[in-house]
């Protein structure tokens, strides 16, 4: 009884049952982590919870993270949405782990962060690069050294798609392709080269529909001069789908995959190829990272703080394309 | 005896034989255009008229200008003795190209420019980057609107090298890899995308010896919104040789190998690779249009005011670079 309690008590619960929640249920599953599904339409956790194998599924998320079983949540919702969805799961005890952007405005994400804090529990933004095998190897070479001092980062991930439901809503997204698929590569940008002290950036007029901007070209002042350029679009068409980030040291050049599959070393000392083939979108060690803080109470390397710096860079960017001029980073 | 007096006078006069005037020199050969080689140390335009067959060796501009054979000048020198030389062909009546910058400083090319017409004498700047095959295709890919509305251009040149001479003179050279290298992409995003409005321009410390940056990240602002971004760097170790530049416009992309070798157009139609194997750097096509604007008194594409369009964009980019601020630039 004791056992089966505290194995209960292991549930995490998707709130929201759209195309990120797949990923997690996904990896929930093979990490044998039970799962309870949870969406505003009743029908549609009912035929997320079949598929995905979850213990239960709720109508209200409300009753979902009430339930006995369920020790995390894991917000799936629109950007608008994450501070209640947050706290809802946060009030009723439970860990919580945010989709990206944690919230799109710094005072929601205050507020996130001082409710966790005061209620003990663990509060994480699902950053999936932060634990992507190629992006860590990344890191590793940057810290080890191995690329010298580093001089430039160019982070470009550009391609063509047409994006549906409430990302059409700026109120609901708080912004365009930044906000939403460029955050990952901001969070990279911050990790490999430090804390940007002032951006600078461009937009070309939109042509998809969307909330906000539909491409984004960013120059980012990093510590130590560092140069960091960051370009994202779902307005480009013609883009080859094989993309990389190439962090460029005194010593030599990393090049990573931006679907991480590969890192390509040059540098001083020959040239190195390493592939990755396991978890290589980084969702198995996100969450073994969160179901780890909960356990341990430890922060987990994604925490609040940090998806309050990715947005944090967001928003200057955003502050720069309408005031035209580059703007600091808030702290 | 008519006849032998006309071939005479189609002769080029290289002012200065290094390393950019043997390039002039084996496509003046390869034209048929005879040449005179001109050093201020006669050993060395003695040793390089008989290298490249050139008709006679000089010690000495002022000397090989007055040359009755000579039509026209090649000013290959030290950015800073750009004016002066160009001068001194101007007013021994021959017609003049210079070698890029066409000048480090404006003032300087508004003289040039101003003494070439009023004495009815072209002047034209070497920029083979407008004469290569490939370059000139993406030019017409966009001007036949294949690619759509334009919406950004990526134009990204790494590598790493240690300049010597002159070019570690800040006096000499008027700046660092953008007012040298970085020119010709320049050049390309102007012919490209329009004139740039405004340009903003980050550059990591300094890190090989050379008189001004060894790399620089810039964004520029273009006619409707097209967002423009040069990378330049000779600062950069262990980027891969081939490198390309990247036009994205709303039906697709041209992806332009950076040495001319290729251009791949992807888009609503599909792909496309065009390749191009003869006088891929252009600097046949470039001599042969001097040659054409001499003979026939037009206007080359590459004229004294498109240098300083060239010129103009760089400076705003030095200026951003001191005054960490987005630069408008001169008109």
């Amino acid at each position: 009884m004791l056992a089966s309690k505290l194995m209960a008590a292991r549930a995490l619960v998707l709130l929201g049952c759209g195309w990120i929640a797949r990923r997690h249920a996904a990896a929930a599953r093979r990490l044998g982590i039970p799962l309870l599904a949870a969406s505003r339409d009743l029908a549609r956790a009912r035929a997320f919870a079949r598929e995905f194998g979850a213990a239960d599924a709720f109508g209200a998320y409300e009753d979902a993270v009430r339930d006995p079983r369920a020790a995390g949540a894991i917000v799936c919702t629109p950007h608008d949405r994450h501070l209640r969805d947050a706290l809802t799961a946060l009030e009723a005890g439970l860990h919580v782990l945010v989709e990206k952007p944690i919230a799109p405005r710094l005072a929601e994400v205050d507020r996130m962060v001082g409710v966790a804090d005061a209620a003990g529990r663990i509060l994480m933004v699902a950053e999936n690069f932060r634990f992507m095998p190629a992006f860590r190897h990344v890191h590793r070479l940057i810290a080890s050294g191995r690329l010298g001092e580093l001089r430039e980062l160019h982070l470009v991930a550009r391609g063509y798609r047409r994006p549906g439901g409430w990302r059409l809503d700026v109120g609901a997204s708080g912004g365009g392709v930044l906000i939403d698929a460029g955050i990952h590569h901001v969070h990279n940008l911050r990790w490999w080269g430090g804390e940007p002290r002032r951006v600078f950036a461009l937009a070309p007029p939109r042509t998809v529909a969307l909330g906000g901007e539909d491409a984004v070209d960013l120059l980012a002042e990093l510590p130590g001069g560092v140069v960091g350029f960051l370009s994202n679009s779902l307005g480009a068409r013609g883009l080859p789908r094989v993309q990389w980030s190439t962090v460029t040291g005194t010593a030599g050049t990393s090049l990573a995959d931006n679907r991480g599959r590969w890192v390509l070393l040059r540098g001083e000392r020959g040239t190195r190829l390493s592939l990755f083939f396991r978890d290589t979108r980084g969702h198995l060690a996100l969450l073994r990272a969160f179901d780890e803080a909960m356990r341990t109470g430890r922060a987990p390397e994604a925490d609040g703080a940090a998806g309050r710096r990715d947005l944090a860079v967001v928003l200057a960017a955003y502050r720069s394309l309408a005031e035209r001029r580059p703007v600091d980073v808030e702290c």
